[in-house]
């Protein structure tokens, strides 16, 4: 996908074909917050199963945990969120509308930093009228919320802007719990909050989303080794899952951009069509500063006692991080291609199997009296196996194609054959190969074609 | 499990093995919150992915949908929600307690009406310390929060108290990309929010939870007949699931105690240690209700075309809804279990096999240098397939009963013979019947036993 045109288009087929809905569309939305429709819930349980089996269930060393959104507001005076976790924001005093700070910087000095931070807005204007901007101030990005009847400040509490603080605080738990030794990591799945200045593109950047977390705790002078195998396991993932190695690369953190926990920070970056080379995933070298906070601020031990030297010591921790949206987003446009077949376009959706939504689509040839009750039974014979569709609305050709936008990797057809052969057909997303198989191996011959999938 | 104390042991079991944890609980925890350990939260993906599987992927009538936990703050006025999503509220003048006023009421009426709403507090008294009590005042359990910089009223927006709102303000958006037809479901799964007076009972009554929910569209007039079926399905998917029958019952909502939305409302409940029968999921008839306040109140139509009278006609809803968290503590209590074995009493979770967080466990008969490296070996050959565990510490009848106390169904015993015979030793939870195996066969035996799971 090249350009602004073709994201237009894909931004529509997402809406269309039921992956990416706009939040509460029928009260005109509400800026920041996507649903995910049928198929997009589907690819996305996908992504997270992907991740969770490659991270959790296939290595020896990570379990996983699942902790609350709203958490005891101390949490995030020690992590330094309620102090540091905010964005320069400025308004035009003619327009009205508001600003990052940061990011009209940027856009002003791009040739000579991509990813300063400096806020030095003097001398700028507003972009879209040309009027006066106010003066830079700080603005916190957790949305706040209050606990029981009385909103003051004993019952303010925030809604989580990472889930890794959900791992720190248990810790300690999770050590004694699953008698663990370093190196360890505990990994998380779950939605979080940032109350963004300027959300936008799409579901790129949020104000909420999902993530993706893994806190890997290790012995304190073993960090450096462990983040290099870390970006290798994390670049390696993504490539696994079909992304196109040369839309990726590996960016290192300068070090006036590096978050106030993070001795290092590498960014996997995709090379978007809105925006050129963007951060999909960030590998951070967070050290010990969290689990020393968090002694600090509770009072208690989140030391680890080291049998060989016989010393306690806190942990340093290497975190892979990254948002599912924005990961979805990735994998779809990656997929996304139109091709001329036999002199006639098609929309295409190379998605991995194990990522595509629908497995497989039963189609009979046409909605003939005969064909629909056998294709129907093939269709119930599939569903406890695989998530599927059945569709015999319109010509075949159409049907194909229109598995072929959503990424379906296999195509089953029931044509008039079957009817006395009890044999289907099935056709290849991608190569359009067509083979014929009995429908006593169908779910076994799918199985192989899917790869366990 | 039998009362209060045992209900005690059950509650450290959860902590201990890792299946639930007191959130932020290194600051003293937050009254409602609660976390999933290692093992809760495989759990809880088991519960998810099978109710997934039952009511979207083997269905052909019912979608899946991920909305935004913030929608649009209309959506709420709508639904009624801002208005009447209310408890009754009392604070206690002396000690300063504060109680669900209905709650008071239906402790001293219980003999009555165990489910009255009638809140007539004239004459109770604090049940704690015997003081005197404000006037109830109705407090609603909506969490606020604000979107952008400014907290005002018009930056005011709410996280979601039930996730069925997302169903129906994308009906439209799901029928068309669908191409639906009624009767359609649309299910979803995902974290809720109730800022609850009195949370309590474990994870019974949380303030942070996560819903299960389907809305089931009919045709007006065949309402009543879906209502009908849909109870039988989701009693059946509790008992599918291992639950025993006797201790589940079906309850008639009286009419005084039916939602604002609701017809006809039926609850499935568990005979709970600590509360007797208990709600543990509810199928309403939410009528066209919602559908009907949506389009007053976003001037869209939601209106179905009916091809067959050639009507325009606002669809009936039949909505079975479920907290996962309470699911969880009910298939654990229902699973849990104290036996004597040969003299020797063990602590037995009889989780379904589908539902168990590890499906096998793979133990070296002892630490021995020969035996470890061949164990870690099996165990790497089985980590792509299921969720394991590896464990060497202890004596192997100390490890057998680790993993019933878990609700492991397998266990993979390498012993000596192993080393020259290349077989290894299966052992049942329940029935404690052991097979020996071919390593070269162990994960498709492995995989007969857990029959798919």
């Amino acid at each position: 996908m090249a350009n602004a045109t073709s994201m237009d288009v894909f931004v529509s087929l997402c809406k269309r074909r039921g992956f990416v809905f706009q939040s509460s569309e029928i009260y005109g939305g509400i800026g920041g917050f996507w649903d995910y429709g049928p198929l997009g819930v589907e690819l996305k349980n996908n992504i997270k199963r992907d991740w969770w089996r490659a991270t959790v269930q296939e290595r020896d060393d990570v379990v996983g945990i699942e902790t609350a959104i709203i958490m005891n507001p101390r949490v995030w005076q020690a992590s330094g969120h309620v102090d540091t976790f905010a964005d320069p924001m400025v308004d035009c005093k003619s327009c009205k509308r508001r600003f990052r700070a940061d990011e009209l910087v940027e856009h002003k000095i791009e040739a000579e930093s991509a990813h300063g931070h400096v806020v030095e807005t003097a001398g700028l204007r507003c972009p879209e009228c040309g009027g006066e901007l106010t003066e830079p101030r700080m603005f916190n990005l957790m949305f706040k919320t209050f606990i029981g009847p009385v909103a003051d400040d004993a019952s303010v509490a925030y809604l989580r802007p990472e889930t890794a603080q959900g791992m720190f605080v248990n810790f300690d738990n999770v050590l004694t719990a699953m008698r663990r030794k370093l190196p360890f990591g505990i990994a998380q799945i779950g939605r979080s909050f940032r109350n963004e200045i300027t959300p936008g593109n799409f579901i790129f950047r949020d104000r909420e989303f999902e993530q993706m977390e893994m806190e890997f705790f290790v012995m304190p002078g073993t960090d450096e080794e462990w983040h290099d195998r870390w970006i290798e396991e994390r670049f390696n993932w993504w490539t696994g899952l079909g992304v196109r190695k040369e839309k990726l690369h590996i960016r290192e953190h300068a070090r006036e951009e590096l978050s106030h926990y993070s001795k290092r920070t590498v960014d996997i970056e995709y090379d978007f069509p809105f925006a050129g080379f963007a951060e999909v995933e960030g590998i951070a070298n967070r050290t010990d500063f969290d689990l020393k906070k968090h002694e600090e601020f509770s009072g208690r031990s989140l030391k680890y006692f080291d049998e060989e030297s016989g010393q306690h010591v806190v942990p340093y921790v290497i975190e892979p991080a990254m948002g599912i949206d924005r990961c979805f987003l990735t994998v779809l446009i990656d997929a996304y291609a139109e091709e001329e077949v036999r002199g006639e376009k098609r929309t295409l959706l190379r998605l991995h199997k194990r990522l595509a939504p629908v497995k497989a689509a039963v189609l009979p040839l046409s909605r003939n009296e005969r064909l629909v009750p056998s294709a129907r039974r093939v269709w119930d014979l599939l569903r406890p196996h695989f998530m599927t569709q059945y569709d015999d609305a319109q010509s075949i050709g159409r049907r194909y194609r229109r598995q072929d936008e959503i990424g379906t990797p296999l195509c089953v057809t029931v044509d008039f054959d079957t009817l006395t052969d009890e044999a289907v057909t099935i056709r290849e997303r991608d190569s359009m190969e067509q083979v014929r198989v009995p429908v006593s191996g169908l779910v076994a011959a799918l199985r192989e074609k899917l790869d366990g999938a």
